[in-house]
């Protein structure tokens, strides 16, 4: 393959046998793409797990299902718009929903660590099952461990969920076609955010809420419309631009993205002119991209607007051939840049 | 309900909403079962997660599945017979098969910390690979977590998994009937003192190697032979007493059991006279109870020695009517005693 390099293949930082872990490896960008590929993918390659989607799915009996888990070691634990709880349900309940699946059971996984109060416990688990309800899933199975103190940070939570697929469509990066239109379902980098304040690393006028939300309902929408979706992803780790580099890398297009259709609360970005930060990187825990032909733009974004109360979806780029996968930003003052892959890390544990 | 108490109302210290989580939550015992009463049981109650078995079992369509998962913590990560890696594949597989269902496919979330050998995590997704392809299972999904040097201890496995149930066996505590017979696959107390030695916290002649294996191969040939199997149960935290007092509890019968029928290794059962633990109560990975009609008892027991190497499945007791769920020990003294949850903990971290 010619010149033009595969974002993945620049990464500065090789991973050798002699390296450790470092935290920039669950930062969601280039090191953790490249520990994905180098360790877990190699060793458990199989045409499943091949799929790279939020989720796997697969047939059983004359059903179709997907299945996918997460992991939450989100500090803190409370944060404006959410907790760790209900990360934990939105999160798989929206990996499913990515797939396009409804999301049906749960199970959930606690490490705990010595010293925890049960009553931070009972509002975790609380919360947990509110989430639940809310997004019609049932937690069937669960496990608990305790870990010595210094050896956890409170509580870390896994969740694994199955759902069923009950339409035909292809949806993943494999199904993205030259002159497909991307939807995004609205503003970004609240989460990121309101975590980071949470920390009482920021000094916020105002506290910024987690955009935290279950996204099948929208996605559902979506489905019975009869839009011909290609492409769901939602924007967690990395945000807005690492999901698209992705997609567009395991796509081989070229997406065109204006930077100026992109919501971002003045809040958000008054925090991250301060920060140095850029709001498309950031993590959001309630916002999704849908990837559709042109002609049902217009369907699409009037359904999204159904599920949004304060923002506005919006459709922000279009997708064309190109030799290689990538994405072009055109900026607020009409320059176009490509994205990449993050190289270290923004913000640690936000997730 | 009359005098003889329910050894799970028993427990010396209640969960008050002061209390702090203390490393017997994570043990197995009498303190694990309460804290998942009280706090998960109570929250997230429905029908399939009161099924308190080590899957729930539910319908997709026209098949019957089996979902489940496991955190696990063990320390130290690799032990003579296995690793955290080869505990996070049997352990869910396991509990599948022990709802009688054939597993299909895990997913995996790494909760990793800062600093963590790249190698360590090679060895242990190496191990992981040759396990789930011995088991027949896939790993359709993942997830990768960093978290920072202190807040974690190496790296911390989850595993899901979902098995598909190809017969009309309704299998658990509530199948019991009294005149059953309770099989073991083989000998117990392994696992726990393999991890002990490892931890170097024992002067071993030779080193015990942890009993860790897949269990559904034994089970699926109970299933074919016809069996009616009522019971399946794997013997992990709290030993094969935790487990008979559990499934007593949950059926509501009595049963008696021989000690001197139940099989433990010479180098086990001098390190448990050691260091004052009850074989019984230690954890195993790869041993479980069938319970079944005593006229399937013959044929079960032969269909389970087609699957040990060096030990004896044996028949280690039997099930009666009785007023309330217990156990009953006839011990190697020919004495009778109740046996009872342990209300601290045995051996923290061993799975």
């Amino acid at each position: 393959m010619p010149n033009t390099p595969n974002p993945t293949d620049t990464c500065p930082i090789p991973l050798r046998h002699d390296d450790v872990i470092v935290t920039a490896h669950g930062g969601g960008g280039r090191m953790t793409r490249r520990l994905i590929e180098e360790v877990f993918a190699k060793a458990f390659d199989n045409p499943l797990l091949r799929q790279l989607h939020d989720g796997a799915t697969f047939s059983v009996g004359d059903g179709k299902l997907a299945m996918t888990t997460d992991s939450y070691v989100v500090q803190p634990l409370f944060f404006p718009g959410g907790d760790i709880g209900s990360l934990a349900i939105y999160g798989t309940v929206n990996d499913l929903a990515m797939c396009g699946a409804r999301p049906l059971y749960l199970t959930t996984g606690f490490i705990l660590e010595e010293g925890l109060p049960i009553e931070t416990l009972k509002r975790v688990v609380a919360s947990m099952q509110r989430c639940a309800e809310e997004a019609g899933v049932q937690i069937v199975s669960g496990d608990t461990k305790v870990v010595e103190r210094g050896r956890g940070d409170g509580l870390y939570i896994n969740t694994a969920g199955i759902g069923v697929v009950e339409h035909n469509l292809e949806i993943g990066a494999k199904s993205i076609k030259p002159g497909d239109v991307i939807l995004l379902s609205g503003d970004v980098g609240r989460h990121g955010i309101a975590v980071l304040g949470a920390r009482g690393e920021l000094a916020l006028e105002m506290p910024v809420e987690s955009d935290c939300a279950a996204l099948w309902k929208p996605v559902e929408a979506l489905l019975e419309s009869g839009i011909e979706i290609h492409c769901l992803r939602d924007l967690t780790r990395g945000g807005l631009a690492t999901a698209l580099i992705e997609l567009a890398t395991d796509s081989g297009l070229e997406f065109s993205i204006t930077e100026s259709a992109i919501p971002v609360q003045d809040v958000v970005r008054g925090a991250c002119e301060l920060l140095g930060f850029d709001p498309i990187y950031l993590a959001n825990e309630g916002r999704f991209i849908a990837i559709v032909p042109e002609a049902d733009a217009e369907k699409g974004l009037r359904e999204l607007r159904r599920f949004t109360k304060d923002c506005e979806p919006a459709l922000i780029g279009s997708t064309n051939s190109a030799e290689h996968g990538r994405v072009w930003l055109k900026t607020v003052v009409g320059m176009e840049r490509p994205l990449d892959l993050l190289s270290g890390e923004q913000l640690p544990r936000i997730c």
